[in-house]
């Protein structure tokens, strides 16, 4: 995992703009950081202004207060390892954009776990992924019995789980489609990574399969769902019981998130909206009018990395920050708004997911290394 | 073979800095080269401090003396035609990197043999490469007799036999995978390679099969070993029988080296640490603190294309320019860092391995075409 790894000096190269570079105010200027993020009101006009009334998060700060420094001393791997599960027969585009996303984000190594249909597009699609074709659909195994599907899952299930340990995060749904044999697997794949603590994004096919089995995710605090206006429907509908209230949709995805045990929800929108249960915060900064299909990938395979590295701070012991799915979800809204603005200003309406993707770096401008 | 091909002219550009162009000016101008590059002392404090105390080396300098001239008269091949033994159902990525180096290096041909699955992959990378689906997985003949398996075996040895001797250099590992199948093949092609003298770099996989089966490469001084931090702890554990000693990194690297024969290592890290036994050479020039995955595969190609540039110069009756495999590895460590320090000016944390590749041939500006 990420352990060590120029997190203090991610905070420490925040304080740079503070006039005295004493310990004490390095602790003040850390403080001060950890209420801007963590919920407690501070009498600073301007962050009374971004968190009060709206909850509007300071995601460029919290952009900045999760991405580790670059240490040359650091080896492949310490910058995190993302693997997506998606990707099927009808489906290559969308598991391909989380991962890519991931690693221009920062992330050093970035797995797709897919069906053979899938694995030769997304490989073709670009040589700096690790694409292993292992999953199963319904119809490569319609001849068998029912004793050798188990032992098709099995054999899949053994695929993922040699690996499960060294990731550092999974995206789960980015084109996985509906298959009823490949959705079950993937239901075992969400067991496997909760035994051993790795925290999971769920997207798109994978939100269809959660929100049919809500226990799959259910107070597992290193669960993150990020649901789009109709995923988020058909949830609130299952687990709450009644319809999308839009003039209350704080309290609303706050009740939502408490009842599925504390898991975190990233509610996509005009201003994205999230939850883990407790807190509720916004981002609703830049952003871009075309919606073009793929930038939920884009979404989640950035909450993945930045999850991941938030965890990490988490665990450093000069920070006493807290709620990494939170700060992930801020991170990676706060980016990816911000690249689909940079991309919409040069391509229009012609703006293509991929466009987004090239400009995640740019977003990277403002940071000092 | 290279023979023959512009490294005396390669030798002689370099006196044309010289403010006389004497035979014997020339004959100074070389002995002082050779001496930069075989470690003895001499007065100039420029050298001194590249050479002394750190064993730093000057990989501009062996760039600029490996590198041959590029001759209107020359013909397809002259320049290096090399070869990577890797890509299977899971990787393909890797071997397409250190093959695409290899020709951006300046290579006239690159050669991929790889298993079925992965090669309509890797060409559909780039129509620049020359992919033979030659390469068999346990997977594949899982249902034939023991016999028949020795015949598929033997099949896939004639297919990269009778390439061999066209080969100046092979690289064995990227992307191979851990099939015992494929590896007892592999093992086998590394014993036709030094059959006919051709060199070869070990990377990856590779490297995993080496460490196993420590006689494939001992006593070839053909054999280079590119370890990152954790292949290296294997190699040195499994031959030394201790841990990694950082404190003594370059004697525990010259009594790896020197254990397994005289192969050449280069330990890669935040210097990379060269050694055949003999001597130690650290190259620590640029870089950068990107550690996405598949710059190892750079470097690999990178080494093969130069380590057989350095073994022409090596039989130029001119020179007495010794270590071929030593300067290949300081000019290939010396040209990736030189690019991925390129690449991170413009993409920063979004660097993925492409994009260095990319840079390979801007480090060619300092030589004068």
């Amino acid at each position: 995992m990420l352990a060590k790894h120029g997190f203090i000096s991610a905070l420490g190269r925040l304080t740079s703009h503070s006039p005295s570079s004493s310990s004490s105010s390095v602790l003040r200027r850390q403080e001060f950081l950890v209420r801007t993020l963590c919920g407690s009101r501070i009498h600073r006009p301007k962050l009374i202004r971004a968190m009060s009334s709206t909850s509007e998060a300071d995601a460029e700060n919290v952009l900045r207060i999760v991405t580790p420094s670059l240490d040359p001393k650091r080896h492949k791997g310490q910058a995190g390892k993302i693997a997506v599960i998606g990707g099927c027969r009808e489906y290559t585009g969308a598991p391909y954009f989380a991962a890519i996303s991931a690693l221009k984000i920062g992330a050093d190594l970035s797995h797709v776990f897919c069906t053979k249909d899938a694995a030769t597009v997304i490989k073709s699609y670009s040589p700096e992924l690790i694409v292993h074709p292992v999953l199963e659909e319904s119809y490569s195994i319609s001849q068998f019995s029912e004793e050798e599907k188990r032992k098709v899952q099995d054999k899949v299930l053994g695929e993922v789980d040699k690996w499960m340990e060294r990731f550092d995060c999974l995206v789960i749904g980015p084109g996985l489609g509906r298959d009823q044999f490949l959705l079950e697997c993937v239901s075992k794949i969400m067991v496997l990574a909760k035994k051993v603590n790795v925290p999971f994004v769920v997207d798109g096919d994978g939100l269809f399969l959660v929100t049919n089995s809500i226990e799959l995710v259910k107070s597992y605090p290193l669960a993150v769902l990020t649901p789009n206006v109709n995923e988020y429907k058909r949830l609130v509908q299952k687990v709450l019981n009644c319809e999308v209230d839009e003039q209350n949709s704080e309290d609303q995805l706050r009740s939502l998130a408490k009842q599925i045990g504390g898991v975190t929800i990233l509610k996509k929108g005009k201003s994205d909206l999230i939850s883990n249960g407790e807190t509720v915060r916004s981002v609703g900064i830049y952003g871009s009018p075309r919606r073009c299909g793929g930038q939920g990938d884009i979404l989640s395979g950035s909450v993945a990395v930045f999850l991941s590295w938030a965890q990490q701070l988490k665990s450093s012991p000069e920070s006493s920050l807290e709620n990494p799915a939170i700060l992930g979800c801020i991170a990676a809204s706060g980016l990816l708004r911000k690249a689909a603005s940079l991309a919409f200003t040069k391509h229009k309406r012609s703006t293509l997911t991929s466009d987004i993707i090239e400009c995640l770096g740019e977003r990277y401008g403002f940071l000092s290394y």
